[in-house]
């Protein structure tokens, strides 16, 4: 076989040298580092039998044709957050060059099926608040209008960021042309947590990436002298956000893999001297299951509400973003778990937190799986993101297992 | 009698329309509309058969001599919060000139002691951060090093700032040669809480201020995403400052007066998606008891300690600020609970939270007791501040008695 993961790793490291500086990655998407990430990676293709272009959403496509129009996509994103990892989203990419460039060998230029490696544009969208920009527009789940007026840090809008390096957003419609033929989706990626490391697990077969509720909760009370007010008199707003910050903890734990995060906390006048009139929390809640989600959604309302009477406050919510659940599919998450066993033994099946391209895809009714590798410490968006070394190798084979059991179960279906 | 509880309550009008605007009292320390107000209440000495003058310190004296030089101190301050009520410290001033008027009337200009009514300087320190100026210059506790850099929110300095006045904070020190034949002092004041109405009671007899002791603390977990960290991996700052937060309640409710606040509490990176790394809080912990003030804040400490063991975190204290707690002289003290029982036919003893000029006078050793009024909602530094006028009436007559019991007992001790 001439799958070759230490080249993998020699080509991650490469793009490293190249698009990274001592604050860590620097491939942020629609800024000249990332638009010689990715003419770095056209580089790469040069003597494979491949045909490559860019969709109107910017996505880059790579095609391996084979004896059937039937096509197995294999995804990632050059793209990183500033200051970000070696390996987010380009460990995707890279390990489906080398299963390209090692189907293109074995078969000699044809597979049985067709395979197709994506480059997709701004997964992370960390430079006008939107993610999964160019995989949506695949999807057909994008909506121009919300994003066309949306701008970074310096007033410069989505549109013109996006015109600068050839894309119309106007066009991005046209992208979901790709997903014609498309008959499985396979993703790798880091895990960007602490599971696998927790179990001493190189890999881990994703069930899907879990839905989100995201909401701001106000506790409205009353302001007071901290000296002249005594205890039962005090309608303190911290209080009861205080008991809900510690309740949706006892929330999510009543469930294997939800998670309920208190991210930010106010307090309003929030001086030494002054009784909280005012906190303003933040919640984020995830579950892989849409009825424990909106199960979770709902004790955390019941619960505020509660914490809110017993402090004589008054509580409003007001949602922030929301996202439902996106499975993936039963038939893929099992060749991955054989693929990984077959490659380190052990597998653990766990739902993703962080939300990937392959949500937007499965979203589109293209059967999806993703794969994890170990994340060192847990840690991603940093530059001390890291993987060892064995693992990333073992990634590699494995992923490249799932991609023939894919491409099989593609040719019999 | 002379006494006019009236023209107390239409000088205090008087003294609004002059030094309010549309936000309320303007009266800052240091600035053209105290200085406003002082040459107004000068302006109601004409005809009085009195001495005033300016201390080093600012603080200005209206001196009755008596037929001992044994002086009953009778004291207030003219001075505002930014926005500030219509009663807070003018109403101790201009009940204090209303007595001096019925001592002069009654006694024909030569009562039986000397009675000194004061106008103290720069109570509220609402301008520089440094309140009880004047009154700590002539208790002796000021240190000139520690306020002469003070600045306000424009960069001027303190030192300056009361050099445009005419005072020379290198002078201070002389302010306590006022202290000499000092016997006694009393202070008429809002309450500035919801305790004597929540007892609907017009007066109260007031214990002593309550020692303060103030803290910035600061939990240090571990930042983490909020989607991909299970909740039994994480190391959650506002977990354990929300469980302090809830817990130093506890603390103050063994203690009949006592009052704990976490007043702010600011989480970092504060982000929806993250796991909160750092929580910093404030704690604000009052006594009239110096024993239950240090046991208060031995217990939050050690309760801070074992939250943060629990949550995998640790903890660091940081004193911002801390003054003993000053009691009131108990024969004072019982003299004011008589006036009040005179006057109102009940009363209630209580403990000061807010600090006042008389807490200086107290540690200078000097024989004091305050009394309060009613305020209603207990709101005060407030344009909305307000005390039912029948209140106001009965506080004048009170505190008359006050003074007379004061002055009696100055003779016969």
């Amino acid at each position: 076989m001439s799958l070759r993961p230490q080249r993998t790793i020699s080509e991650l490291k490469e793009l490293r040298e190249l698009t990274a500086d001592e604050n860590g990655a620097q491939r942020l998407a629609w800024t000249p580092k990332w638009l010689l990430a990715r003419s770095w990676f056209e580089g790469k293709l040069q003597g494979l039998p491949v045909e490559t272009h860019f969709d109107p959403a910017g996505n880059r496509w790579v095609t391996l044709e084979g004896a059937s129009p039937r096509t197995l996509l294999i995804g990632g994103h050059l793209d990183s957050v500033p200051n970000g990892g070696w390996l987010d989203g380009c460990l995707g990419v890279m390990t489906g060059l080398e299963i390209l460039r090692r189907f293109a060998e074995e078969f000699d230029g044809r597979a049985p099926v067709t395979i197709r490696l994506i480059d997709f544009a701004d997964e992370e969208g960390a430079r006008f608040g939107r993610s999964l920009l160019g995989s949506s527009a695949f999807a057909g789940t994008h909506s121009i209008e919300a994003d066309r007026g949306r701008t970074d840090r310096d007033g410069i809008r989505l549109e013109d960021a996006l015109r600068k390096c050839g894309v119309e957003i106007d066009r991005f419609p046209e992208a979901s042309k790709e997903r014609r033929d498309a008959a499985a989706y396979i993703e790798l990626h880091i895990e960007q947590g602490p599971v696998l490391e927790s179990l001493q697990l190189p890999l881990g077969a994703v069930l899907g990436t879990k839905g989100v509720e995201r909401h701001a909760i106000t506790f409205l009370g009353q302001e007071a002298h901290s000296g002249s007010t005594p205890m039962h008199a005090r309608r303190d707003a911290l209080a009861a956000a205080a008991k809900l910050a510690l309740e949706i903890r006892t929330i999510a734990t009543r469930h294997p893999d939800a998670v309920c995060t208190m991210g930010s906390l106010k307090t309003f006048p929030g001086i030494v001297t002054a009784v909280v009139g005012r906190a303003e929390a933040t919640l984020d809640q995830r579950d892989l299951d849409a009825e424990i989600l909106e199960g979770m959604y709902q004790e955390a309302q019941e619960a505020s509400r509660r914490f809110a009477a017993e402090e004589r406050c008054t509580v409003e919510w007001s949602r922030i973003w929301n996202i439902e659940p996106v499975p993936f599919h039963p038939q893929l998450i099992e060749f991955c778990e054989e693929a990984i066993r077959e490659t380190a033994g052990t597998v653990k099946r766990l739902p993703s937190g962080p939300l990937h391209d392959a949500a937007e895809v499965a979203r589109a009714g293209i059967p999806t799986v993703m794969m994890f590798t170990q994340s060192l410490r847990g840690i991603s968006h940093n530059k001390i993101e890291d993987t060892r070394e064995d693992h990333l190798e073992q990634a590699v084979i494995a992923f490249d297992r799932l991609a023939t059991k894919t491409a099989n179960w593609i040719l019999r279906s």
